[in-house]
């Protein structure tokens, strides 16, 4: 059975994303133009320097998400709506989105399958290591449903990538989760992010 | 004029100390047994590895912490007590205590002088200026303390030492600091610890 795995994008104040989100801003307030743009500058901007790291984030073979990681945050969410990601989404692969909608399964291009599950992160774990087989499911995030995660101790890798400025609010990382010990297995600073990746003890 | 830098030791989830610190327990709950053991392992286990960090956090001329760093959190305070340094602190230097209690400076072995400032952190930074000439000043913590010279705008190196564990609840770095821009200066993983240099962005 393969891993677990989470990478997320935090600021140094541990913050996925700030306030007043919305479908313009899915970052809200997050330093810059609310599209993530000072957070996920390392990803936007530096690609190339940090490429191991990004290849990683798509390297398991099913992944979960919250609801609004799939779609917007607000409205629209019985209209005809196929996420965020474009035609042919970045993973490949089954991604099992968590909601209290029900919704039949969109299929994209390049192999990437948006399943609906209501039921909870442990039955959403169940569907995607089956679809995993040996290989690692990874949890994309946003930092709510990582916390629900991490709270029912369901995470093995943690891959943080924190980038140079605060928020001060909005949704936190590690929000309502118990105590957790840790493992430092290694951490490298690019120019514009420090990847830090902790192996989550039980 | 030299540098204003501080240095931190956080979990990860960003706490210098959990909630329930006492005198025996000047941590509280840290996830070991109050007294730092689980938050600075990575000190006091690991030092050959970490030397280059820990000369620099000393390397200052002068110093300025808080309150609770000087003595017990709570109680004698009007008790003869000259912190929790022993006889020679590792400062070497004037180091500026910030209290609502005025008291004679204190002596100690080894060049460090105890005093006590009552009219806050802008006071403090001014005599520890002009105590350290050309070089660095240092804030020496705790979170309370950073968190009050950061919202100011008064710190110019930030040097951030997070330690693999989290606590979901004490007394967390940033708390009340408006949103601030970093530039990462760099960043490296030891055993039990990674170390992030932040410049602090005016």
């Amino acid at each position: 059975m393969g891993k677990v795995t989470c990478d997320i994008t935090i600021t140094a104040d541990g913050y996925s994303a700030g306030h007043n989100q919305s479908e313009d801003r899915p970052f809200g307030d997050d330093g810059g133009d609310g599209r993530g743009d000072r957070l996920h500058a390392w990803f936007s901007e530096t690609a190339e320097e940090n490429k191991a790291e990004i290849e990683k984030i798509t390297a398991a073979k099913a992944f979960i998400m919250g609801r609004n990681m799939f779609g917007p945050v607000r409205g629209a969410w019985d209209r005809p709506w196929n996420g965020w990601w474009g035609e042919d989404p970045p993973y490949h692969a089954p991604v099992y989105v968590l909601t209290h909608h029900p919704r039949e399964p969109q299929p994209m291009d390049g192999g990437t399958t948006f399943h609906f599950v209501t039921d909870g992160v442990e039955s959403a774990l169940a569907h995607a290591r089956a679809a995993a087989g040996d290989a690692d499911v990874a949890i994309c995030g946003g930092a709510t449903t990582v916390n629900q995660f991490l709270a029912a101790g369901l995470i093995d890798e943690l891959r943080l990538h924190i980038s140079p400025l605060t928020l001060g609010a909005g949704t936190r990382l590690f929000d309502g989760v118990p105590p957790l010990r840790l493992e430092l297995v290694g951490a490298r600073a690019a120019s514009l992010v420090t990847h830090v990746t902790y192996r989550v003890l039980t």
